[in-house]
């Protein structure tokens, strides 16, 4: 038998069992207490009664303060009034270090402003509602981690470290590289994945991107995760259905394994049931349509704002797809549309409920003479990018990829406003600390 | 059914199938043409006979160069001579892009140098070998995220961003971080996954880490990929049984999913197959004697050097774990061992055959105290650790936890001598192109 967990309660109902935690809250009722635990697997209620305990025992529980840890054996009891179904009749207690009551948890159930919560971020993230998102995170993540590793696709890490900058300067991270000059913390590893998947077929790669922009808006963070799938032999129709599977996957998922998680977040979640393909898919022509009708003034050719996806995700009651940007709003590796060279065979993939993108990906330029254009166009510096025409002389296949941003899709899935809570250590324009 | 791969090959016996993806080598034959084709799953010998396909198709299988992209069309037949067991009978032929004969591809089968290769490292992992390590590597950090997945860890994410210089500066990458000062690239993420262990339970970061050291051995990346476990209410010794379970796992997973790859790279499997608990265990007192044994004068105290650690896992047949070292050779946060406090309660795990460490960890001092004191005996910044601080003032309880370095972990499984080979685009002092 494994080792108790409070997530696990149910399989050692009527056992005497050892939960290891700390305590989360503590109510008194005459001769009967009704201690919380956590233990970070979920929270779970206990009753100790003053008859059936030795004074000792008595005297330590009573005098619990928050965030004390503890040792508690005791039975597991169901009580469907107790918060998760079942409850610990306790019979022994050990204290493993007792918070003073002179210098007590510094998070109490009063409300508190969220600038605070942040400077104390490494102990808010105990609260039942962080460490249920901190859960959920590792729900999307394991179940990324587990689409691609089952559908044939080899994890390729890009380097965080990168020699030239593809997008401009100005939202990079700078440092000094021994002798070799400045080296810049990478925006997005899809270029380094566009070899890798030359070499390996289907692969993707999954680790922190950084953007030093000044941005403070509930969808930014200066450091965060993205995973990027990178195929060769695929078209833009290949990805669209790669994005919607890999979404659906992600919430079928969720909702099979982190339930209590999204009760604790007050999640509605018949509107995470709904995610199953088909996605509605919707050209950008069609989307800019959809603007006008509703007095938008947004002119042909220029890219959505973050206003504009807002707009358009409140429309839809699951995940949309937009698709055929015009190529001169978007990045300069992206394949042009034969049909119609002035759109890039590029699609973004927008979260319902106003959450806006959480999906950008395109098929990528194949040709060696137009990739070249593209980068003398652009004033790329063409040396730094000598390695990646290279993919277009030797063996050059139609291929395309996109990523997925993992903050953006556990707000949503969540159901939050601002994406700062969807990771340990948030860090933003204006925070580094702790 | 699933899309043809060539590692599924068996899967396709009898079948017309479609094989994408690249001219490996080609063999002619009077009128037989035995071309490699390689689609990142493998490489498969295809067989073309002039008698049996049109002049078109003959001529394009001739003048097929090396890396170029190809459809190919045809058979699946079993055939003992053919490496992998099965070879393409071809019957047609699509060339997506010819690599001109003008302009071949830079890597030919003579030998180059690894100076030139590693210049060439975006087409120098397709080949055979290099694409092998990439799927080991695969394979491992996969095995590593599934061990700790089915085991109740929680992945939490440590910041790659950190204000604070917790080992000295000298071997960190710092960068600007807007208006608040100095920010430094992560050397590892478990001060801050000692928090979300308090939070959790048990959990686990991995990513990636830096060391801006000017080191030029075999075993150095400036840029690695690291995974960390992190336990609440746990001793030395479950984090030994921790290591060695993990270990063991990856091994066994490598065994039984990429026997094709450690073929390709001629390792003797036998000596994996070895790798079973228990693993020796060695105190570091003992690990001196055998140390002196041979000649070494290391004084006690002092900490083994890579030289020390080649020694001692030459001794052993499968890892071993060095434990309880000298604290003032070891890091600061780490439990004295409370029969002998001139000893922490750490351990390191050393691969066999030489390959050295691949696991360091250890028990965490759990007393706010204790902690203070050896943060003022290292000239540590206490305002920058108060947040650390903390985790000892608001339910502290043993802890502990170590670090697994993914590219030494594959160099050892793979049997090859540098690690630079087990990572996509590795980073050193003297490389960061491509």
């Amino acid at each position: 038998m494994s080792e108790f967990t409070i997530a696990q309660a149910a399989r050692f109902q009527g056992q005497q069992v050892t939960l290891r935690g700390w305590l989360y809250n503590l109510r008194e009722s005459g001769k009967l207490l009704f201690p919380q635990f956590r233990d970070g697997t979920g929270i779970m209620q206990a009753v100790v009664s003053k008859a059936d305990v030795s004074s000792e025992v008595w005297e330590r529980a009573t005098t619990l303060t928050q965030e004390s840890s503890v040792i508690a054996h005791g039975t597991v009891r169901a009580d469907k009034r107790a918060p998760g179904g079942y409850e610990l009749v306790l019979n022994d207690l050990t204290v493993v270090q007792r918070v003073p009551t002179d210098q007590p948890y510094p998070i109490s159930p009063k409300e508190h402003g969220v600038d605070f919560l942040m400077s104390q971020r490494h102990l808010w993230m105990r609260s039942a509602k962080q460490s249920a998102l901190l859960r959920l995170r590792h729900e999307v993540i394991a179940a990324i981690r587990d689409f691609f590793d089952s559908n044939g696709f080899i994890l390729t890490d890009a380097p965080i470290l990168t020699p030239a900058a593809c997008e401009g300067t100005t939202t990079l991270f700078e440092l000094d590289y021994f002798d070799l000059g400045p080296a810049y913390l990478t925006q997005s590893g899809q270029l380094y994945i566009e070899a890798t998947a030359a070499a390996l077929g289907k692969v993707y790669c999954f680790g922190p991107t950084f953007r030093a922009e000044k941005s403070k808006t509930r969808r930014h963070l200066t450091e965060f995760w993205m995973v990027e799938p990178e195929l060769s032999f695929a078209t833009l129709d290949d990805l669209m259905k790669l994005g919607e599977d890999l979404v659906t996957h992600i919430v079928a998922r969720v909702l099979e394994r982190r339930r209590p998680e999204l009760e604790t977040l007050e999640r509605d979640t018949s509107k995470l049931e709904n995610v199953r393909p088909p996605f509605h898919r919707l050209s950008y022509d069609d989307a800019l349509k959809l603007l006008h009708q509703k007095g938008s003034q947004l002119p042909w050719g220029e890219d959505l704002s973050g206003a504009d996806e807002t707009f358009i995700s409140q429309q839809f009651d699951k995940p949309v797809i937009v698709h055929r940007y015009p190529a001169k709003a978007k990045a300069f590796y992206m394949e042009p549309d034969p049909e119609r060279p002035e759109l890039a065979l590029c699609m973004d993939m927008l979260a319902p409920d106003g959450y806006g993108e959480i999906i950008g990906g395109s098929q990528r330029i194949d040709s060696y003479d137009l990739l070249l254009k593209r980068l003398r166009e652009n004033n790329l510096p063409e040396d730094a990018f000598q390695w990646y025409l290279d993919l277009r002389r030797y063996g050059s296949v139609p291929h395309g990829g996109f990523g997925l941003g993992v903050e953006r899709t556990v707000a949503w899935i969540a159901g939050i406003s601002h994406i700062r809570e969807t990771i340990p250590f948030p860090r933003m324009i204006y925070r580094i600390y702790p």
